[in-house]
């Protein structure tokens, strides 16, 4: 059963670069965005995983471009949780112009678990239900 | 014969996170410093590509992060040419920590040719010339 | 009669440095955002006004950090039109924490009207009765 | 005695926006990377001044714009300290074309002296002695 993370933001002025499109790095600054609001949406606020001392740092990112957003137009990006392990997570990103639903760009991020210090650490097992619980229900 | 395409940028405030460490979407910004660079070095600005009717936008860009980056260190990006085709060019990245040469972050993006209005082109000859040489030498 | 313009946006990891708070000038940023939010609520999105060939460039930006605003806080952005001339308008913004009402920060930025060559020229009677309309609104 | 501070920067894709002109929040990071330096110049780079415990965050901030920057020109800043108290300091930035030496950008940026807790403190003599030093000799 699948149910929709999903994140809006509208194109500002600094988002968009000399062509009049959207700066490349930006989406990985979006999908950074639309994955803390699915936790949040979950019930656990990256901010309390932190809280509980876990850190989730990128460890690899990927983004595809597909065709370019505008200014002042509104992106929409899909999250889903595509893997979970008591060490890394994995999560896909779908970004669509909000009205024509023309995808604009699919991205993926790996992410491990870390104490506050930064090492690498294996997750608790309650951490590892609520993502796999986000994962049932994004797949 | 290999010959070094060295960029480098001092790590500072707006750069790192609550953590302390570099955002990771900022190497994709340094990349772009660095490719640009290369070109300069190379004998061809961007611009003077764009003013001959060539654009070069990232359709796909990858990255994975090995160790942390902190305020106020210099990081060093090496980049080097990987494949060139008439529709096509393939860049690689490595930033390492200037100071310890600690590999930081490793990237790849890869960039097809337009015109100014965004159609997907070939390039010009004397252009992947250009391009040639320097996979020749920076590969 | 006051209207009252509010433009919210939660503080992202993107957002903050290494001590924590809000980089200083991410405010400016998110000023840009909460004055193109007044213009459409107000019906002319500045798209529309740029597309009848009137830009309108920051001439002079000023910024009073109160107190800092932290990761995953929801700052709110309160704007008002100060002044209007055929030459130039003035906004001021107020920043605070949504939950605290805490003040973070107070601006004021100035904008003169350009062509899309970025000549500086008298605006439309039209547009200015309708910066006029917001002024008498948000005053 | 006048000695000048002088930081280089390049203008990037991601420096610009749709109009082709620097956006005008990134004068705000570049001052802050050109007060940075000058700090670094005279032999007390900023992360040192934090690990004596005292740091300064930005209380105010201006900017002018006169002219724009274009895509990848250089632009220099020189920066000045124009006053110094225990509690607080004044710095003045001039952005100019490398090239044309045109006036690109005049700032402005007030600073207080905080410990690590973020708390208003007075500044040991020996770091006001260092700060009046600089404002010897860029005055």
């Amino acid at each position: 059963m699948s149910r929709p993370f999903l994140y809006r933001v509208r194109v500002r002025y600094a988002d968009v670069d000399r062509m009049g499109v959207v700066y490349h790095s930006r989406y990985i600054e979006w999908f950074e965005a639309a994955r803390t609001e699915m936790l949040r949406e979950m019930g656990m606020p990256y901010k309390q995983l932190e809280d509980r001392g876990f850190l989730l740092p990128v460890i690899e990112v990927n983004c595809q471009y597909r065709s370019p957003a505008r200014y002042d137009e509104v992106v929409e990006i899909r999250t889903a949780m595509k893997g979970v392990t008591r060490l890394k997570i994995e999560l896909v990103y779908e970004a669509r112009n909000h009205e024509s639903a023309a995808v604009l760009a699919e991205g993926r991020t790996l992410h491990c678990f870390t104490n506050p210090g930064g090492r690498p650490v294996r997750a608790d097992p309650s951490i590892i239900d609520f993502f796999k619980k986000i994962q049932a229900q994004s797949g």
